[in-house]
């Protein structure tokens, strides 16, 4: 028989609330025979500001048994910037090298988008999760002086590059356009533009039904707001892929519905999925939030358990529920959570 | 009298069109009593074929002779990525200190944006010019091998950043909602991050009327395209002032209006204007580029060089004559560029 061993990582802010809601649909959706355990973890500020731990090797050797990780939202004012995202959220992707962070924006049916005329949005980005501008490289010297001199370096390492190169053109080739774009700016960064772009093209002739394109990322942050349908997939480095998946999941239904997944392929240490959402302390603990986003990541983590039938399900479950918001007075996170129980369950 | 001492350098593309008409203005626009000198130097893709260089010490030594340049736009695809970018504008910036990177975003009546509801948009981003990413420094080692590494070192000074925050709080200052937004990555490059976020908050203290606040480079494409009437002033490193300003052109009317300026605020070296958008190598030669970016360069130009009559001029010209092409069949970018030299002489 089958089974699905979670650890459950609600952390702070809405991140609570919603998680609760993912693992609801995840329990309905799930045929009988798929024995799910979950274990919760208490990571984010709270566990912070009582013990100043934010991930411990302990901690990192207990996640390591699960076959998979939900985690809600990491994050609160309380903490200084930079604290539990270096410290944890990075911490994780790095140790159980995260290296496709995958990112899909689908503009559904009746969702609202800042973008005049509903255009045609459906594209995955393929963001590299492990090196670039996020290694933590670099450091300050003379601190607080008139003098003082901060670096960071970005490192890429054909090693790193070519193996979420190739994950995204077999993603493009499994997709009916069956086309991958580079977004980089190896017009400027050509130590690292160059390693992309020699690397991304040798790979492309492993895989000739795959139409390629480069864009630089300040131009690809026009064609996002302007012709986004042109994009099917996109492969790009840690720092551009942070910046253009907040943009896509502006433009493709907001922050409210964009999931993605922290993934290993090669299974070496858990995955993880997660909502592109941070803690929104603003609106936690009011049952406000909306689950969708973790709903949706919890679709990427059964697809990426090769749970296909499921993850399907739902996403037609949230489409239809996106589809009949329209004109609708807004509902609580528990409300939209057993709507979408009961659609993938029906 | 006076007189103004113009190198002008019409570049690659459609540069050479939409300079021509940026130039039409500006004589229309002057008084009879100003002198204007202009000298056309040849750079760009044409010049470095004919002659492998693309700017020698003696192309800058005859520039800094000059009290102001104009550029159109330099690229092309036969010059392999980088060669112009590098050998050329990013030369030309760091060799004129050209620390402050001047780009307004006004979404004007009658302009189509992608955006629906046509929000209102009026604010400038004061691109950092000089540092961050954009040095050139890193390297590559293995170069073509599996085991390549290429690195990619953002400098961050102390001096270099205070000047252009400082500079940023000034422009906010002068402006009507007095708002100023770091936009950085602070939480992610912590080194870099800190060192921004402490000079801002220092600076600030020097300017109580200016509202301050901290945005951000993810969420921050995110508020442009959800709700950029939030901000005034945006102030931001190299490339993060890249990315964005190509969003915010998009946004508000988009790269064929979208200005620009390079500017040295101590004078030691002469600052330099040009429109954000490329050589648009597809379009060249054909008299479809609309030189309004180049036009509303021009007034930049001028208000840098004190004539603020003149600069206002040219921009109402501008919003006139966008107002009024709503509804009506494209023109000729000497079409344009004749009807605002009419407007701004009458
Ligand atoms: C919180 C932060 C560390 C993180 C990132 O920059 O990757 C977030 O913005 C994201 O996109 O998941
Ligand atoms: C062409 C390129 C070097 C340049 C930049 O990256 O600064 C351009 O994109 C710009 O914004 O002026």
């Amino acid at each position: 028989s089958r089974s699905i061993n979670l650890a459950v990582i609600p952390g702070d802010g809405i991140g609570q609330e919603v998680v609760a809601e993912g693992l609801k649909v995840l329990s309905a959706v799930l045929p009988q025979d798929v024995k799910l355990e979950t274990k919760e973890y208490d990571f984010g500020a709270r566990r912070y500001h009582a013990t100043g731990e934010t991930l411990t090797d302990a901690d990192l050797d207990a996640l390591k048994q699960h076959d998979v990780i939900l985690l809600g939202a990491i994050g609160d004012p309380s903490v200084p910037s930079g604290v539990l995202e270096r410290g944890f959220l990075l911490k994780l992707r790095f140790a159980f090298d995260h290296h496709v962070n995958l990112r899909p924006s689908k503009l559904l049916p009746g969702v609202a988008t800042p973008l005049a005329g509903q255009p045609e949005i459906d594209f995955v980005v393929v963001r590299e999760g492990t090196e670039g501008p996020y290694t933590g490289n670099g450091g300050t010297i003379r601190k607080g002086t008139e003098h003082e001199v901060a670096t960071e370096v970005s490192v890429n390492t054909a090693f790193g590059v070519e193996r979420v190169v190739r994950d995204a053109f077999a993603r493009a080739q499994a997709r009916p356009r069956k086309k991958l774009t580079l977004v980089h700016k190896n017009n400027v960064l050509t130590f690292a533009g160059h390693l992309w772009t020699n690397i991304f093209n040798k790979v492309a002739e492993e895989f000739p039904e795959v139409t390629t394109e480069y864009i630089h990322v300040d131009a690809a942050t026009i064609y996002l707001v302007t012709q986004p349908e042109r994009f099917d997939v996109i492969v790009t480095d840690n720092l551009f892929g942070d910046i253009i998946t907040d943009l896509a999941a502006a433009v493709s239904g907001g922050i409210g519905v964009a999931a993605s997944g922290n993934i290993n392929p090669t299974g070496a240490f858990p995955s993880m999925f997660e909502p592109v959402h941070g803690s929104a302390p603003d609106i936690a603990g009011q049952g406000k939030a909306d689950p969708t986003a973790t709903v949706l990541s919890v679709a990427l983590l059964l697809r990426h358990l090769g749970y296909e039938a499921e993850a399907a399900r739902i996403e037609d479950a949230v489409s239809a529920d996106l589809a009949e918001r329209v004109g609708q007075p807004a509902r609580s996170t528990t409300e939209i959570g057993d709507a979408l129980s009961v659609r993938v369950a029906g």
